[in-house]
């Protein structure tokens, strides 16, 4: 009797309807033989609305407030779910925060989880009942509401899952949501892109990291670290979707399990800066300090002195420019190049490690193609290309043909490199 | 330096306008010098809003459930309170019923209040914080949320207020509401009504249960159990409402505080009851059965064997006289009489226990105007008279005329019983 942990997302649960869905959903695992605890997301815009109400209430909302407020959210939405299982003969029992012990640190609005009562979640299961949990919240030692921030319920999900011990049951932590898995590029670019069975967590991280927006990086952080097998499946849909798992030798005899886009970069390079240290410290903590996201640096020397290019979004250009600007003034060296309208196309694969040969394959098909290469950058399972926003469709396109990923799980290593 | 519990009903925090104002009254009465502990009710609609969500999601709501999705709504307006609260410069902290150990027992729905974190309020308070409580709700032994049922944030006002001991600080528990306090006839009826400074906590039960609907009997009671002080005050208006509290020698010196009419009574009259032991108990228990309410019992014996009178609301007429029908064909013997268009005049005040002479001049008064009185109920500090419901809006307005209650709490007692 495998545990499951069940995560609704909130377009999952965002209207009756689609909660009495997810309980028929829930009710049918039960079926199957399994043992079942869920989580839940608000309802849809629920969230929304509550921080709307809160802005006509006050200026500036406090974050303790603000996740006290927003807290009830799920609340909600766990209560009708558990009434809508009860509905259908399975008994439930919603819980928030405070009665399943969900603790966090005193981290508002950005809270970080750091136990569950499992022992009360396992009694209610034993007992034949469905805990339905609140996600995306916990309490503080002193007793606050916290919230989790951006991907708080999957985080939640895992946990509990965690909590559980579900791989230990053969279970795992199933989330629920608008996609039915994780394709080999986005199928919107790529039609031709196959849904993989499974990949692994470090392949899902590379791949969010660069623009595969899935399932939010923390709470596949927290399953890689705790074991948890994750299944990113649709609400909708009946069929399996993507396993995120530990590594298996099956996935070793693949380079590239997946590529990914991410369109509208700009490219900050900053040449002749001095060779003195804590240079790069003043450049990046302006920026940071403006809030904005580095990616991809490159730091090279030159004659004039320390060449340093990174990417940023293209949004955020205008607000890293005045930055690293009055950096230089203060310098009194040094001068800064901008160049927008870049896209970064990536390839990813756990195969990489022990399989040279991805990297050239991949030049030489942009090559080819007539596209140029502005900067690379890789991970040890990872290799990106910027390249200019025109050429980054097609970009996606020619690496995924060059890698055999429309064959998906069935490509081999032969296809792959062999021509390489 | 006195504490006030300030409680705001649904209406009174019905919007962010509302609420914004609300916080600003909670502002002013600290800028006064008090201490102050606040307790909300949901929005507005919130809650019939929840319950139709719920309705939607299943046929019959389990009540474990409901409660839970209902207390959210508290949650709600308690985190926007303390929002609005802190946007005015005071420090505020929203608890819901887990954090201010709100506990009861396990009637969900009907919960009894058994005892609140007076300290943690305390300590809050000490700290120059404002605790903002939710109304209506609290948590059982085993951890699950329950609320109190009609009347209940109301009676969490006052338990709050009991268990912070206002009354011995000089201060009370202020129900913010959408009338301006109790007056001694509803001025709808009788516009020259005045509003009364003061009550005893057991007239105000009285007036409640013959039709002067400004407070839940309940939280009434609970003060009066606890000696807390009840101020009812508009929400939008300055000045002072009504306090209901203990008796006062001023009050023992008039006869009649107040008066008050419901209307759409039915009188059912079953005649040659046999005599035996626990008719009446069958009676009663099968009207209870059908969750009718009764009012005002009168037996009598006559020739035929015992006489029954009593008065349900006009539309309970149908299930009772099928209740009853039951019980006589049953019993084999006696008859029903059913009057419909009736309405009860009530005249009510602490100091009848002292004073003779008003159910005689009520009786004259409404026999000068011809009125016929098809009934008489009393209790230790009340008279109440069933009239044709014709001649309900005149009897009242006598009845007040006659006690000289447009001079309100002014009147003497030579002016309530001089001419009797």
């Amino acid at each position: 009797m495998a545990t499951l942990v069940m995560k609704f997302g909130g377009t999952s649960v965002s209207d009756p309807d689609r909660i009495r869905r997810a309980a028929r959903r829930v009710a049918e695992s039960r079926a199957d033989g399994h043992r079942v605890a869920v989580v839940v997301s608000a309802m849809g815009h629920a969230t929304d609305e509550l921080i709307e109400l809160a802005g006509q209430v006050c200026r500036t909302p406090g974050r303790r407030e603000l996740d006290a407020l927003m807290s009830t959210g799920e609340a909600v939405s766990a209560a009708l779910t558990a009434m809508a299982l009860e509905d259908q003969g399975v008994p439930a029992r919603s819980l928030n925060a405070f009665q399943c012990g969900m603790r966090t640190d005193a981290g508002h609005g950005r809270a970080k989880l750091q136990g569950i009562d499992a022992d009360l979640l396992g009694r209610l299961m034993d007992a034949g009942s469905v805990p339905v949990v609140t996600g995306f919240q916990g309490v503080s030692d002193e007793g606050l509401i916290t919230t989790l921030g951006r991907g708080g319920s999957d985080t939640t999900a895992v946990a509990v899952a965690s909590a559980l011990r579900v791989q230990d049951t053969g279970g795992c932590c199933e989330i629920y949501t608008d996609v039915d898995g994780v394709h080999t590029a986005d199928p919107r670019l790529v039609p031709e892109a196959p849904k993989l069975g499974a990949i692994t967590y470090e392949e899902m991280l590379e791949l969010a990291a660069v623009g595969a927006g899935v399932m939010h990086a923390r709470a596949v952080v927290f399953g890689q670290r705790h074991g948890v097998p994750i299944h990113v499946r649709h609400s909708q849909r009946p069929e399996p979707g993507t396993m995120i798992q530990r590594e298996t030798p099956r996935m070793e005899s693949i380079a590239v399990i997946g590529c990914a886009l991410k369109p509208d970069l700009g490219r900050v390079h900053l040449q002749g800066l001095p060779r003195s240290a804590g240079v790069q410290g003043q450049v990046f903590a302006a920026i940071a300090g403006k809030g904005v996201l580095v990616d991809d640096i490159i730091q090279t020397e030159g004659p004039q002195g320390v060449d340093l290019a990174f990417t940023v979004e293209h949004a955020d250009l205008p607000e890293t420019k005045v930055a690293v600007s009055e950096v230089l003034d203060r310098l009194g060296a040094g001068r800064i190049d901008l160049e927008v309208g870049l896209s970064k196309v990536s390839a990813v694969g756990t195969g990489m490690r022990s399989h040279a040969g991805v990297a050239s394959r991949m030049f030489k098909v942009l090559g080819d193609a007539g596209v140029p290469i502005r900067n690379i950058s890789t991970s040890e399972i990872r290799i990106s290309c910027l390249v200019p926003k025109e050429h980054g469709e097609l970009s996606l396109r020619l690496v995924h043909e060059a890698f055999g990923l429309e064959l998906g799980e069935q490509v081999t290593l032969a296809r792959q490199l062999g021509s390489a």
